[in-house]
């Protein structure tokens, strides 16, 4: 068990906080953030900002340039030792004759894992690992998601009253959260890699499901530049092909993949009726390259991806509205006859977006 | 405007936190604290405690003893003015010799406001009001309303799941909420004066609708002995006369009152079947001397009371859990047709207890 010092937590802290700056822009890539300390002064530092451009310890050594003589590197994620469209950043270390690497963190994919630390020491360089360890987990949850298990992050939002009504009964819903939710929404979106929806929810609300740079927080603006927006995939259950092309949803640019028995996608169908989540799910990280899948849709998507353990974070905005049990319920009829079969969750984080509330909650894996 | 000094502001907090000391057992009396100061130096400090004993400048007055000659006197609520149970505290501090009393706010019984501060005045002594105030009020929100409107603060208690819904189709609803929510329930009802449920409540769940002494937070036992256990009065709205003496209420002690056209208590009935709520509230206040009703009951009660503007704060607690839209909702059919006919609230809090939420909320009151 490594010990670590005062200097080590401050700078390891800095270097996740660089890693942050990238959350809106490195997917498919991993956040990392890298720090280069010198008799205490920090002589370079640097974050991954977008795949396909340099690694965030290629930024810091770049600015530390001769000062990384002797160094010590403080990095969120283990450096990569294999070449892919930027040299592999372990060689970049040794080369700059860094003395020691200090890792939040081993690289959780399991074909690479340890390797790039291997490299550092077989290199003579001190290299220690796990100081903030699930800080710096806590940057790249999709990420590590996929390289553990092959499938993406998929976070479900939903919103209702404090009764749980997601619409009336004659299906009015506009608007149930304040204007505050709805531009909450905006920065989950952006950090995403697919928004999964149904052809019911696109074609009802005619809802767009993109990003709208002038509706995200000016906190997230002032770091994220509107000439560099991301735009989420658009992933449309679509089992009855009934979109079409005057739908606001193809008017504001972006990619849409259109999953159905006729779609011009490759995804897995049960029956010609019905869609394989989980397989649409592996097929958006096999063919796709996404990690992170937000979901915003109604009922039936909901329950479906929830009694299948498929999703990983619940973000539910309840408004301080009551409407009343004769409208829509968030997630159906499930036809439940004793408590001990209704779904459990954890709840996470509760905090209020202008008058509505937010809840994070993590639906508790079935046991299998 | 009077101007008020730091000293000032410490020692109206502490008469504050004082007059807190009495909250479960002061009803229906008010929560009043008082700090008696000499040259910056507390001479004499109370609180009181229950009906029918001493009042807060009392109890400060006995203390300080000679040592409130010249003093200043702070009370959280104005010194009363007429001879009840006990003497007027304003003629209490006038012969004492204080030089000064500061008032967080007035009485505000509509019949008694101002004349306490008005007596201590004719008598020479400088008054001022309104220091802490809000806070002051917040001591006791029920004796305010039931002065101000002759109407009890209603607190309606509802657990759901996270969406919304408080039992399954087949009526399976123990346990939603965590022990530790259950538990939470019991300080609420042991600062009530009634708790207000139906015979269905009653009888489907068997319920003792009391305060367990044993169930009490222990913060909350280490201020509010055993021994000195007030059991709320429990009003079941029984309208077709069902409850039955082997019912677990009838066996553990306390006053019940049976709200029903045979019943033994001089309610107003809107009509032999209906029983009218809203003077059903006002009976609770003048006949049996009762400022704060806590209600625990199912969504027809609680739809009827939230609907008649009934209700100052609604207690909602969230399980963590996803039960379906085809089990029991928390209000019941409202039947509305436009997003505009929704009850609108606001959030006042939102905490965790255990695993659970707890919102409370108040409803808006509608113009009328």
């Amino acid at each position: 068990m490594s010990i670590f010092s005062a200097l080590d937590y401050q700078m390891m802290s800095r270097a996740i906080l660089l890693a942050k700056k990238g959350i809106y822009t490195t997917a498919p890539n991993p956040n990392v953030g890298c720090v280069i300390v010198r008799n205490g002064e920090i002589v370079g530092e640097g974050f991954h900002y977008r795949a396909g451009e340099p690694h965030a310890e290629v930024h810091a050594l770049r600015m530390a340039g001769k000062k990384a003589e002797g160094a010590t590197a403080y990095v969120t994620l283990e450096p990569c030792s294999h070449y892919g469209r930027t040299p592999p950043c372990a060689e970049g270390l040794i080369n700059a004759k860094v003395a020691k690497v200090i890792c939040a963190m081993q690289d959780p994919n399991p074909q690479v894992a340890g390797r790039g630390i291997q490299m550092l020491r077989e290199a003579g360089i001190t290299v220690e690992v796990g100081l903030l360890e699930v800080d710096s987990e806590s940057l790249n949850p999709a990420f590590i998601k996929r390289m553990k298990t092959g499938m993406p992050y998929v976070q479900l939002k939903m919103a209702a009253s404090l009764d749980g009504q997601t619409a009336l009964a004659n299906g009015h819903s506009q608007w149930i959260t304040s204007s505050c939710a709805r531009k909450d929404v905006q920065h989950f979106r952006a950090q995403s890699g697919a928004i999964l929806s149904t052809s019911k929810t696109v074609i009802e609300d005619n809802a767009s499901l993109n990003v709208r740079w002038s509706d995200l927080p000016s906190s997230v603006q002032e770091v994220y530049a509107q000439d560099q927006l991301r735009q989420p995939v658009r992933v449309i259950l679509d089992r009855q092909s009934k979109l079409s092309s005057d739908l606001k949803i193809y008017q504001c640019g972006g990619d849409i993949l259109q999953v159905s028995p006729q779609g011009n996608v490759a995804l897995s169908l049960e029956t010609p009726e019905q869609i394989d989540l989980r397989s649409t799910l592996s097929t958006l990280v096999n063919e796709h390259n996404i990690n992170h899948v937000w979901v915003e849709a109604g009922a039936t998507l909901a329950s479906s991806l929830i009694q299948q353990d498929l999703v990983d974070e619940l973000i539910l905005y309840l408004a301080p509205k009551v409407m009343g049990s004769d409208g829509r319920g968030l997630f159906g009829v499930l036809g439940l006859e004793h408590m001990s079969q209704a779904l459990d969750l954890d709840i996470k984080e509760v905090t209020m977006v202008g008058k509505d509330i937010r809840i994070t909650a993590l639906p508790i894996k079935k046991e299998r």
